[in-house]
């Protein structure tokens, strides 16, 4: 990893400034390595008059001042600050940008509200597949909307209805009465009927981020003993946020701290959060919300991760999170494509007579890719091990039904009775699907058991009740052709074939 | 891992042959990458006639036919055969040996009984960090008992009494009549009685190896739902031993096999097994046996990974476990070892007067040396991810007492309250001292922030109802002070303390 570099990504905001530290090769592959918070609020109190505090001004400026010995002591050199609305609003936002410069040396870009958007889109395309959507980004101070077409930024703007400001400015009594409520849901629809993406409002996928949004994902997953616990990715649909707006709205600070994934330094904005994401929910159009676990300064990190390139777009964004998987675990390249290139040609064959999709073949694929990463952790149990690494993290570009079915494929790979497991409810539709690809990538695994080649094509013969497969081989594959006979039993049970396998030097 | 070298180990005993694949850097470090087993049962019919059947004979070049095809493939040139009691008692081994050698080239080396015992204890000292000790190793012909002083191997005998060997000549009839078991007891201690290594008898500590060691502490282990999955280092009273023997002895092959835990595989011989164990265990004069999950395929490979060293024997074998994992993982070296030492410079403020032992400050250190690994799976919860990693496999040298609170104490290294999760009964008079040793690790962890040994060294003075803590540093460690004091409150909790914190620049 000689060829890795480091940058590290400052964002102030209104509420909480972040600092994400990513180790990259350009083009190529990208992990997070740090990331250190500071609750900030620097938009407190800030009121009619846009002047930072006193007291806020100090905590942001003791922020950069940490981040600054933070990064010169780790030996990072790249540092990207940027902020938004409460120091591009505030009239003393200069003054704010001189001093973090005199004393630390950085410089703060100001993002627009515009910027702001566009690199919210950014996170979004890079992380979730989407080809047209709108994204919203809510933060304390503001909130971007805006309107993703064929996986490219088109326009967006930015409201001043951030989770703080909104909280301190109509929700001030806390359970609030039912004319703040009124007020406040006024004031965030006109703002947006004022200006607003075009076809916003005939959404057809609407993506949220902010810390909000992942808060309210983590609540509802928690109350629905959800299996996965990844925010990225999450949906909610209109109801659930009604429902949580609702229940957050009639209760004081202190009951809600009580709520299990609360976070407790959100208690007092997530109610206004919850309206605010509500509404735009429901004037987008959309259904539901598709939580997105990257925001801004994932954004801006694609600007280097992808330096060089006409645009910071990841073009195709889940084969690359599954490079990136291989990337960063045990990486035997050859040998993994090579049970792919065996598990699809299986695949070809029975596609056909079992009605296999070409979704199912796709993820087939994936896992043929990353089928082995948990021989990072230990050769023993390595599927199992697999399973574990490929659920620790979020799999951009991935539903999370697709994820779980990826990992149980790993899970699965080398023995066992493919079951659903833990995700036995979540994935009911699956099992019989688990079990007809797990068998293919299984025979394919064992077909390729020397990690070496050997057998280099396949050609199968479906008939009635059997399938023959002739294995062309370099050598004699002995190792090869018993194993995948005697691990053949999953595919025989699995599509109700006789399964047998012959081997063909030479031709 | 350029310099990485690989080695292909076979064994081929008298029940089955298994080849491990070690992937090792001499001196530093090794993994196992694969593993590839055949049930030859090679000694299977022999009789008294010691002749190697033909359908025997043939599965036995079966095997090393596939297991030369394989390390060619593979690109393994490093292979290392050997072969025990079963050719080496056999009138026909030669005939085998040779064929071998004509049809793949491969010499195997017959192991004396004397060899066998030798690379058994070899694997035993390099991995169960004992000083003092009678090892045995029961496979399917033979056992071998050998005496280990000082981490030195002194003498082993062997003794035709194997699972497989004593299961056909005494317990063909299953379940067997009283009269069969006296006969196998009575065989069994004539034969120990006649040689043994000076001082069995007085055994204080007795280690057991082979496949059917490993089995029945399966078997205990899933009965008694113990909460940790490894084989290496379980233990087994002789009373439970007792039991086992007796269980398995009253039961026909059919019902042993809805034994959880059993490998079906063993169905037949294992309860001739656990009558030798008794026996041994018995005899030895030693309560209990140590389980290694080692034998002598890695008792061989310790002369690959210690080349050129005078003997083959790991020095410090904690020492070396714990550096073997850290390299596999994140493994940053500056930053750990300085986490370490800051720990332990807590440690000894505070260790008189409370009570802390050496004991507890080695694995305080331990614990530091890895308390980022999980860093290789994710950043999020990596200290989650660094638990999962350490409780992943064996990790020799230390007992599963020790291996658990290791992995708590990397579980906490960052945040949250303490507590022994799935080890709460089996480590119930742990508790307090693993709150104790996280909250040094820690405060050490955010003394070292920044990864960059800002704060080089401590000066602690501990008062009554305090601890100050000067901080020397280097330069600001702004985050460092900020995020120790705001991470000091674990500390102030385990020890009933005040704990503040102060910088000391240019000192």
């Amino acid at each position: 990893m000689s060829e890795e570099k480091h940058v590290a990504i400052f964002d102030l905001g209104s509420n909480t400034a972040r600092l994400i530290v990513m180790a990259y090769q350009p083009h190529k592959s990208y992990r997070q390595i740090d990331e250190l918070r500071f609750g900030v609020r620097i938009a407190g109190a800030m009121g009619e008059e846009k002047i930072i505090r006193a007291d806020a001004f100090e905590r942001g400026l003791n922020a950069f001042l940490s981040i600054s010995s933070y990064c010169k002591a780790a030996g990072i050199d790249r540092v990207k600050a940027v902020a938004t609305s409460a120091i591009r609003d505030a009239r003393n936002g200069d003054s704010f940008i001189a001093s973090v410069k005199e004393r630390t040396g950085i410089e703060i870009t100001i993002l627009s509200g515009e910027r702001e958007a566009y690199y919210g889109s950014l996170a979004a395309i890079n992380s979730l597949a989407l080809e047209n959507a709108f994204v919203f980004d809510l933060g304390g101070g503001s909130a971007q909307i805006s309107r993703v077409k064929d996986k490219s930024y088109q326009e967006g703007f930015s409201y001043p209805i951030g989770a703080v400001r909104m909280s301190e400015t109509f929700l001030s009594e806390q359970p609030p009465k039912k004319k703040a409520i009124r007020n406040l849901i006024g004031y965030v629809r006109e703002l947006i009927a004022a200006q607003q993406p075009e076809g916003f409002g005939q959404a057809k996928m609407l993506v949220g981020m902010g810390g909000s949004m992942r808060n309210l994902a983590k609540i509802h997953s928690k109350r629905h003993n959800y299996p996965i616990d990844l925010r990225h990715s999450y949906r909610l649909s209109k109801e659930d946020l009604h429902n949580l707006a609702n229940e957050l709205l009639s209760k004081d600070i202190k009951s809600r701290e009580l709520i299990a994934g609360l976070s407790s330094d959100r208690a007092d904005i997530i109610a206004a959060a919850a309206v605010v994401i509500y509404e735009i929910t429901e004037l987008s159009g959309a259904s539901e919300v598709v939580v997105s676990g990257q925001g801004i300064r994932e954004g801006l990190f694609y600007e280097y991760l992808l330096e060089h390139h006409p645009t910071p777009i990841i073009e195709d964004v889940r084969s690359f999170s599954i490079a990136n998987l291989a990337h960063h675990y045990y990486d035997y390249k050859a040998h993994n494509e090579h049970v792919r290139f065996l598990a699809l040609k299986l695949f070809d064959a029975l596609a056909e007579r079992y009605g296999l999709n070409s979704w199912e073949k796709e993820l087939l694929g994936y896992a043929a890719l990353i089928h082995d990463i948990g021989m990072s952790v230990h050769y023993y149990d390595h599927h199992q091990h697999g399973y574990y690494l490929v659920m620790s993290s979020a799999l951009p570009g991935f539903s999370h039904r697709e994820q779980a079915l990826i990992a149980l494929l790993v899970k699965y790979h080398r023995k066992g009775n493919p079951s659903l497991g833990e995700f036995a409810s979540f994935l009911k539709e699956d099992e019989d699907r688990l079990k007809k690809l797990a068998a293919l990538l299984r025979l394919a695994e064992y077909l390729e058991r020397s990690k070496a080649q050997i057998i280099y094509d396949l050609r199968c013969y479906l008939g009635e009740g059997y399938l023959h497969i002739e294995a062309l081989a370099k050598s004699k594959a002995r190792v090869e052709i018993q194993e995948a006979q005697n691990r053949s039993d999953l595919l025989a049970s699995s599509y109700g074939l006789k399964v047998d396998i012959s081997l063909m030097t030479h031709l």
